[in-house]
Order: C-alpha cells, then structure tokens, then sequence
C-alpha cells in the first residue's frame, strides 16, 4: 500500500459579524499531511516539518484526528498509520493551522484505510483533534474541508451550510510578526452580551452572507463590524488598528482579525487585492511591527488527496 | 385640493432568528389614511374607523408620522390637514398595525403637500411616530413602507437592506382571540444574552435570509429558531406551542411570533399554505383558544397611494 499525500488549505474563521460561525478556505497556503501503512497498530509521527510541532501524537492534531478516524471506523486494534506532517500555515497566526492539519490527517487515514466514513464523520474527527489544543469549534474545520465559505450553526450533530462567494471577491491576509494564543485570545470574551449587540450582530451577518453571495461590494462594506470579539479582542493585537485604517483607505471593503489572531484577514474586490496588501503592511510598519501580506482567492476544493 | 388615500401593508416583523432586525410586508391586510387639506395649521384626525383608535392627535400613530412629515419639511407653521384612518389591521395583535398606520399618515402627508422629503425621511416620521406608542424600531414600518422583506441593521440613520424572498414562499398568519400589548412583550427581553445564543442567532439569521432569497425550503426550517425571544415570550402566548406543533406538521417551513405577538406566522411553501392555515387553527382549539387565520403573499409594493 503506498503513501497518501493530502493538501488541506488554510481557513479564516470569525470574520467581522461571523464570530464563531463563518469561515472560508482560501488559496496558496495549507498543510501537507502524508500517511502510509505501519505494521503497528495507531498512529505515529514519523516526521514534522518544523520542531515546534509535537511528534507525540496524543499532542499532535493530524494523528489526533487519525486517531479518531480509526476510532471511529472501528479499526483502532488493527491497523496502523505513520504519518508525515509539512506545515504550510504559519503557527498561531489565525490562519486556521491546526484545523488544516486534523483535516488533513483525518482525510489521509481515510483514504489509506479506505474507509466507510463519511465527510461528516471525517469532520467530526477533525473537531475532536482540534479542540484538544484549541478549543472545539468547527468554523476553521469545516470550511478546510469542504472548501469555500460556510456558516457553522450546530455542532452536534455538526450543522454547516455553504455560502457562495462572487467571484468578484478576493482575499488578503496580514500576517504580524508576533504570536497570539487562541486560549488567551478566547479569555477576553464576555460570557454574556448586550442584547442590542447581540440583534446588531445577527443583521450585520444577514448582510455579510447576501453580499458575499450577490457580490455585492457595498453591502459587504457595511457589514463588516463585529459587535462580540474585536471590542475586546483588539488591544490583543499591536498595530491592527492603524492596518485595519491604511487596508480601508486601499479600498479594502472591511479588516477584521482572522482566527483568534494576529493575522488580519480583509475582503476586498480581487482587482484593489495587491494595493491593499501594501497597505496593510504599510499600516503595521508605522506601528513599528513587522508584517507580511498572503493575497489570495476563495479555495472553493477544500482538503484533496495530491 | 383633492383628497389622497394611502394603503400601508401589514408586516411581521422578528420572525425566528430575524428578531428585532427582520420584516415582511405581505398582502391581503392593511390600515388606509385618508388625507386633505385643511384651513387650520397642523394635524386633526376628522375620523377613525374604530372607537379605541385614539382621535387626540398626540396619540395617533397616523396624525403623529403626518405632523412629522410637515416638521420635517419645514411647514409646521402654515399646512394643515385632515386625516381619517381605516384601521384593516387588528390592534395588538403583532402585524404592524401602528406601523401601518404611522407609515400610511407619513405618506399621505406627503402625497398631499408634495414635500421634497425623501423615502428614507419618511421612514424616519414613521419610526419618530410609532416610537410614541410601541417603542423605536424600523423593522415594521421599513418593510411596511418599502414593501418585500428587509433587514434593519441600525436606526440613526435608518440602515435598511431588501432581502429577496423566493415566490415558491409564501406566509400564514394566525392570529388567537386574545391581546398582548408590545410593552408587556418587551418587558420580558433579557438586557444581556449568553454568547452562544448571540452566535446562534446570527447563524440562524444567515440561513435564513439564505434560504428565503434562494427559495431553499430545507434551509429555512433550520433557519427557524430564535435563541433570544422567544424562551422568555412563550409563557405570555397560550396556544402557542400546540399551534405551532400542528402548524409544523402541516408542513410550515417554521412558525414564529409575528412581532410582539400574540399573532403567530408561519413560512410555507406556497400550495401548503391552506393546510398549515388549518393546522394552527386547529392546534389553537386543541388549546381551547379561538383563532382565524389569513393566508398571505409577501407584499412586494409596499405603501401605495391607492
């Protein structure tokens, strides 16, 4: 039996009035995860990319979610995984890095084991792994896996509904070079929220799902405000206002933080994509942070075996 | 000069997730006013159609929006008029009756002086109107005076956006044989709602709006829950729950409280409309409560002079 290779894209998650519940895959970046037959039986880390990933794989989200694809099968006794993890996606920047590798470790043991789970199973698995470092939500997972944008509703059962996004619409990313940690990032948030913000936040996403899907870039315009996080989130995140002014003034159609952070993510009509890109750098430099841009598109795939 | 009738359409307004932000003007019912010059400066009402419908014209929704209108355009001082209101919509009853009214007296008023204000300032006569009586908001007499569907994401200044509603869609409306005054509704609202219902409810409403402007019957039933109101509102609503049981098994798509109640209306597909008008009527009686039932399209006019 030879190796599987599987690309999983990064994802934006949260994305100004769709705090905890929309996320999009985007193109260029992901994460690689390789998987063969071991004599065995579990799952083990051959080999990582980078150091500071864990090779432990009760620690490490692409065996995690191999694991429980096994698991789930009913083939835990029997058969056995090694696993190759290449990280594409930078570590703790909000561009979706442990959801990529769970998908993909879920989606390489699956198409090893040729096994009878569905994509709901396998997206499944990827939460379970994902909320072991990093909480469990699915608006990163999901999107990773079936590709483009979707609204995350439930989690259990998972509830995810695509959302068609204009080819008219583009992405950029900026990435600060500074690390925030999605737990410290979570304690900020309030238990509770005023309900007038709560009302202002499902209509601001009413609107952010239309003009996604109209491409209507005035409405996505005036969408673009989260009234739960960012309020309190901000002061996380040096520089982000000053970026978030310059990506506007470029013609970004709206800034927000991409994840639990740093990253910003901006939409943007796909022409004005490289000036705001520039600019947002631009915006972190006279803050006295370091960045750099990803421009991008929709990933309308999701994760594939390459 | 002649005199000039003004039919405003009746609106549900909050309709599951859409709470405090969602309305649609449907067919069928709605307040008339009726609007000539007079000699003496500033607003009378010369007639209404009911006795509880106040005459004193610092009561009345429709002389209120109207003596806005001539505020407005700065006319206070020299325009008169007579107004007479023909109340379609019943009163307390969560289908926009003041609304209806307030928006019919702005637009005659206007009609009748020929006013350089625009759409949206009539909007705001009628909101300053209905702010009287039922509190300040714009998702009745938004839809009221645009017509179709529409999400209010602010008031200062009024932010609305259409939402396209599929025509395979149609409503029911059902309405029992007892009041519930909006500010007893009201009182009931929590000031503060759980994160995770203030996240809930903004997918919900994404799904919905998607499912209403895609005509996607099996979205728009998952779209149908409110996270905020609702828990707290049913108490107030005898009926409610066996109507809504009933209504759901007939076939609506969701059954929700139009406005503050204790009107219920149901999304369905247009050839279920019948039988899920019977159904909650039938649930009503289940609960030994009187109810009659108007099965409507969605108005897509809006105010018109008639």
């Amino acid at each position: 039996m030879g190796e599987v290779a599987v690309f999983a894209p990064g994802t934006a998650s949260n994305i100004g009035p769709g705090f905890d519940c929309l996320g999009i895959a985007f193109t260029g970046l992901g994460d690689t995860v390789r998987a063969s037959r071991a004599g065995q039986p579990g799952v083990r880390v051959a080999a990582v990319s980078l150091e500071r990933i864990p090779t432990d794989p009760l620690r490490n989200t692409a065996a995690l979610a191999a694991a429980a694809v096994l698991k789930r099968a009913g083939l835990e006794r029997e058969a056995g995984l090694e696993l190759r993890v290449e990280k594409g996606l930078p570590l703790a920047a909000g561009m979706g890095g442990s959801a990529a590798s769970a998908v993909a470790g879920a989606l390489a043991a699956h198409e090893v084991l040729k096994t009878r789970l569905t994509r709901i199973d396998l997206l499944v698995a990827a939460v379970e792994a994902e909320a072991v470092v990093s909480g469990r939500h699915a608006d990163n997972a999901a999107p990773c896996l079936f590709g483009g944008a979707v609204i995350v509703a439930g989690l259990d059962p998972p509830e995810v509904t695509p959302v068609r996004v204009h080819e008219s619409l583009g992405l950029v990313f900026v990435t600060p070079a500074y690390e925030v940690a999605t737990a410290e990032a979570r304690k900020v948030l309030p238990a509770e929220v005023p309900r007038a913000d709560a009302v202002g936040q499902a209509a601001r996403l009413a609107l952010l799902v239309l003009g996604l899907e109209r491409g209507d870039a005035d409405l996505v315009k005036r969408a673009m405000w989260d009234h739960i996080a960012e309020p309190r989130r901000a002061p996380l995140y040096p520089g982000y206002p000053q970026a978030r002014t310059a990506g506007l003034e470029a013609g970004a159609l709206g800034v927000a933080v991409s994840g639990a952070g740093p990253t910003l993510v901006a939409l943007a009509l796909r022409e004005t994509r490289k000036a705001v890109a520039a600019a947002l750098v631009d915006g972190y430099a006279k803050a006295g942070v370091e960045a750099r841009a990803h421009v991008a598109e929709v990933d309308t795939v999701g994760a594939r075996v390459v």
